[in-house]
């Protein structure tokens, strides 16, 4: 598939998304984010990919929204009207941030940022549903919404508060200030710091291939995908009913088979299965809930 | 409005509620509750408030409940025949300390404690719902509820372990010890410390401006209340469905556009809406489901 | 009552549950499953007995699930044939590790680890529900149901990042890899550490006796059973709804005049009630979902 706004590059078994709009530091349109929930359809449905980087092209990772409508950027009715690509009494407008994130949070690969410089706005919480984030030493972040006179995207109301706290949540999100990748370190937004991108892009591939290299792929993906559902869930009973059908369905795969038998002779492991071809279809939770 | 055990003054767009029987260290009453409840409705009610700071009066923050009734203190059957003012078969008998945090819970303005001195029991759980915490060092924390051989109260089985972790709320309700300003630091319950109230007060004072000097009121207030109803949902499709509304229409107002071109300006924004008066009425959450 | 795979002996008012199969590094069976359940429906039921300690024979805590039968070990069809006790069309079949977590997290008494050597697999998930974890220093952990070709156990997608954070779940969840004691202390997974195996015993008795000493046994149970149930809750008004009704029946309890009484005469509280004994009988959430 070939992208406008993004590159989709391979690197064995990773695959690379680049934001590619350096010129415009990777500011965030619409087409950008139908584009990536492309590539996530992409690497998902390809068996070869284990794992996703997703970095910038540039100085920048995300300057966020790209606000050269000026005054009318975030007027969706305005910007309907003017393209005519929504109905203004539209009930089901849906924010684009949102959209990616949860296609993000429904990866059947794992999903690693790799931060090379500015990360605002958007560009801050769609690294939200990635299973790690490093980033460049003194790059700047920010969650200015209500600096723009808007609100939270990207379910980063939900997302945020999960990974670092619900005070420091409050501060960025309220305050909308400004604040360095030092920071995000600290709070646990960012799991790994770097002095170069090219040490960045290190460290993010190192991170991705230790969440890959062991596991069989069917495994990698069902642990994951219980782990980021399960953060909602109401009662631990949730996660037993679910899991007690995974460990039913895996038991019984070849690939388990292999995790014994290869552990009790101590060899690595070659698992037959892979995703999406082994991933049991239909798998209950594949379906999100409606908008 | 007046009030009678506790006081509330302005200082500029901070409103400013001091817990105030310092002759009694503060300690809780059902009168003290019903006029902490009344002045979040009057700072939520006034546009020019901004953000609140609450703390005490003397030397302490809040010493809990009020034991002046000895062995009956918790009995609320008792009590309620005593005065009258309540039907022992009355199942909607509610904690007063609960009704209190979702109060906070629900505030539109941002909300820093102030801790000027000690916070056990209902003290220590008034001040979980509060954006941040900033505590005079050596100050004593307690969650005795099971020395007092009662239940946690304010909804800190709920707030506590989001705050703090489950282990730690485990440890402290539990075990109900009393423990310094310096272990609810370290342990995420407290921002900030300092060295003399008047130092707590100015530190609370940063706190609140810096939640509120950069955004529009009204995002500030849409951001708050997303982020904690959010921290319970159980799916981030919760936080996209109201996140699109919410930027929606915050997109169409005058606040987004002046975000907007203050920023491409390079000027700083002067938001033109306020809170409760540009605040959508109705707003999907503003209710609390019932009791 | 006998036990074959476990041994259950008390310490004054601490009962200890030992993992007995140290020729096995106490592997997990699912005779060792059950018995587990029902050493904490003995404690359960046995007034005396105020707190808990889990820890393992010999040098390991427990290896995980016994991979004795090879590659058919996960294969619970196979393994339900060969044995005759499973219907291979039966819905119901469940994980033992979430059936053995989804009972300790409904313990009225506190739980305490003492993981004296490795904790995998099961032994790494059974530990989540516990109210603390103390571990002997170089211990080695792991979760490595993706290197056996299966998925989560024991409900550990659920505790898990509730109890070290999404991305550290994540990371040890998809990766398998194995770490350390050192690791899991600075993730938050352990809260102490200990040279040898004597003070790993050592600590965990003492945080024990600090969960249990000062309050009152119903309390107790009641603030743990409150505080993890409401670790899933969607709002805090379900922990209002609860607390209202567990402080309206304390409130009324011998154990509230004592714990009042006790404060303010300053000696120690003598507190009546035991549980089960005094436990309020069917408290709403007593029952699990269903399965």
């Amino acid at each position: 598939m070939s992208y406008t706004t993004i590159t989709l590059e391979r690197d064995g078994p990773l695959a690379v998304i680049t934001l590619n709009r350096p010129d415009a530091m990777n500011a965030f349109t619409l087409e950008m984010g139908a584009e990536l929930r492309a590539a996530f359809d992409e690497t998902d449905a390809d068996g070869s990919v284990r794992a996703v980087i997703v970095t910038g092209a540039g100085k920048a990772f995300c300057a966020g929204a790209d606000l050269s409508t000026g005054a009318e950027t975030f007027n969706a009715v305005a910007q309907a009207q003017a393209s005519g690509t929504l109905d203004d009494r539209d009930p089901q407008w849906r924010d684009s941030g949102g959209r990616l994130n949860l296609r993000i949070f429904n990866s059947h690969k794992p999903v690693v940022a790799a931060i090379n410089g500015a990360s605002v706005g958007i560009g801050a919480t769609m690294i939200l549903p990635m299973d790690a984030r490093i980033a460049l030493k003194g790059a700047k972040f920010a969650y200015p919404f209500t600096k723009r006179g808007i609100a939270w995207d990207g379910c980063a109301s939900w997302f945020l508060p999960r990974v670092v706290g619900v005070e420091t949540a409050l501060d960025w999100g309220l305050s909308g200030r400004t604040f360095l990748a030092e920071e995000a370190h600290e709070a646990g937004l960012v799991s790994a710091l770097a002095d170069t991108p090219g040490a960045v892009m290190e460290l993010a591939l190192e991170r991705a291939r230790r969440l890959i290299d062991g596991g069989a792929p069917v495994s990698v993906a069902m642990n994951r995908r219980l782990l980021w559902r399960m953060l909602g869930a109401s009662h631990p009973m949730e996660a037993h009913r679910l899991e007690s059908r995974a460990i039913l369905h895996r038991g019984m795969s070849p690939d388990a088979a292999e995790g014994v038998m290869s552990f009790l002779e101590k060899r690595p492991a070659a698992f037959p299965g892979t995703v999406p071809e082994s991933y049991p279809p239909g798998w209950p939770w594949d379906e999100d809930p409606d908008y």
